[in-house]
């Protein structure tokens, strides 16, 4: 079991990564519920996971708490402004004060709707975070963001909430399809390539989607938190710039997700290509040498992703970045990288630079 | 003109009290806007201030900003995720990013959903208020606390965001009924009650609803503000307690708006009440002295507001109050009076002495 502990001015959250995790929980947050009386909790849940949700619960009721437990069957659907008001409702029917808790049980979905009720429930109430895919515990978890969609787009709508704790716990994940894990797997790599070169070598030794064992799990989730921390202590609402290399291949990961209807990609498959095309842009402009781009190349189109398909024209592509959250003034800030471990902004990019990145990456071949 | 700065870590609100603020908008903004490039503004506007909001549109666009308007009908139906809506479809209409300011050109409604609206556009993009009524000015204007309402409850849904900037121009104040005059003169004895013995025999002295000089309401509205800002630096987000004083007279009050659906009292109105209840515990509880509440009393009382109707029962106050926001585990705290100018926070209150507080209140003759 690893702790690690994410401090934001005189706010903490303590992070929690092992198996077991979900049983100890009563324990482990017994200093996290610092106040007097019963704690009151709710546990909003993906529906699908009514044995990890009832493990929490008891764990939670043995340390005295009086837990409600919320199932919501989850789509994508659901991160609107009818999926908060179905919490809402919930916590306003039990008559949830400013010290009730909710948890979040679930992917990243459930984690960025809580996440939001809690943050926007009477101007803030606490949050724990149990995210139960690899992707939402490696990143989504940690640093707060939180957020609906609008109908004009993703995530338009939320605030900055950091949770008070968050619980990861490998046991969740055994159960998780193969394209999940790559999908976390996927955010695991941008860390090793943005901060981390120990990291990234490590997993082009040990990888394989079937088999990382629990300490290796277990320590690659941690060494991503604990860079994912520093990095949000140094920039908690994204203002300084410092949080804007977590974006590395997310600028044109964001753009084919959103291009294929968010049907057709996970999350952290789009961010494999997204990091591609990047890591291309980064030698095209002269940052990083040809052969450690095309060390970069082979790792990820060796993960089971595929590559852009011909479907998704680049105009199409080049069309979604202008309305990307983060552009100013329609000009998209590409975060590229120097070496492995070692990032780049780059305002400057052309059109053709990204189209000819894109081009190449579909002209690679599969091993 | 009054300047005053909010301090808050390394934010800062400035907020401007005087005549002519609206026509002087764009220069005093100029060091607000420090971004490169011409600020992009949306004016969010109550539809009955037409003049008011083409005099700020006029002075912001002679500094180079690109102004959208936008005027709502106002009503307390507005603040509620159908009115936010409204906003955000403005917003992604003409691409609003995060450097883009709204301005909140209104009453307390108009402020507290603007103030949400940029508070989860992006995860909060930056506003400034313009209060255009004496109890905006005075008091919900800073401070942060944004929101709109649910069908439970009002102001059940929210976030704390600070505005970049306060713009209280005294003109719009001119056209006011006399009813929200005196409903913003009901905050400004609040701080006289609980921080300023001095502003409260002044009030004493000069009131007279109808002949409020310039310089005497700029005065009473900076020196109000000067006793908000210290209070809410010492707890921005209503942690600490320290902000809990400010509640004074509101505890009841909002039982009565409550209780009367929000259509018979204007805020101040029932704040007024609310004080002479909260002055009338304090004797009861023994922490004020007679001859002191019953100064209190014939001051509040001598205002054109009435007595508590007898259609309010107090059983149905008193079940109003276990729904305060500010309950925790159905406990209501009150803010009382030491002396004029110095409170104490009283959690033993029985429902015996609200209900002979209420129907000492009642039996008093208006004079």
């Amino acid at each position: 079991l690893k702790k690690l502990v994410l401090r934001l001015g005189s706010k903490k959250t303590q992070v929690w990564v092992g198996t077991g995790v979900l049983r100890q929980a009563g324990k482990l947050l017994r200093k996290v519920s610092s106040s007097q009386g019963p704690m009151k909790g709710w546990i909003i849940a993906d529906a699908r996971l009514k044995k990890e949700s009832k493990t929490l619960k008891d764990s939670l009721e043995k340390e005295g708490w009086k837990i409600h437990l919320l199932y919501l069957k989850v789509s994508e659907d659901l991160k609107s402004s009818n999926g908060a008001n179905r919490i809402y409702e919930e916590l306003l029917r039990f008559q949830a004060d400013r010290r009730s808790v909710l948890f979040a049980l679930g992917g990243g979905v459930i984690g960025d709707l809580v996440g939001f009720v809690a943050g926007t429930y009477l101007r803030g109430i606490p949050w724990v975070g149990v995210p139960t895919t690899l992707l939402a515990q490696v990143d989504s978890s940690i640093g707060g963001k939180t957020g609906i969609n609008h109908s004009k787009g993703k995530n338009l709508i939320g605030v900055f909430h950091q949770p008070a704790a968050v619980l990861c716990d490998l046991d969740v994940l055994r159960s998780l399809p193969q394209r999940d894990m790559i999908s976390g797997l996927g955010e695991i790599i941008k860390y090793g390539l943005i901060f981390d070169s120990t990291l990234f070598s490590k997993l082009e030794k040990i990888y394989s989607p079937f088999h990382f064992s629990d300490p290796d799990l277990e320590n690659l989730i941690a060494r991503c938190l604990k860079w994912k921390c520093q990095t949000v202590e140094k920039d908690e609402r994204d203002e300084t710039g410092a949080r804007e290399v977590l974006n590395f291949g997310h600028t044109l990961g964001h753009a084919i997700e959103a291009e294929t209807q968010y049907k057709y990609y996970r999350h952290g498959e789009a961010v494999i290509l997204g990091m591609r095309v990047a890591a291309r842009l980064s030698y095209l402009r002269g940052y990083l040498p040809e052969n450690t781009q095309e060390r970069i190349d082979r790792f990820l189109r060796g993960l089971p992703v595929g590559s852009i398909p011909s479907q998704l024209k680049n105009k199409n592509l080049l069309e979604r970045l202008k309305w990307d959250k983060k552009a100013v003034d329609g000009q998209v800030r590409f975060v590229l990288l120097r070496a492995i471990g070692s990032t780049v902004l780059d305002r400057q990019i052309q059109a053709k630079e990204i189209s000819s990145a894109l081009d190449w990456i579909r002209s690679r071949r599969m091993s």
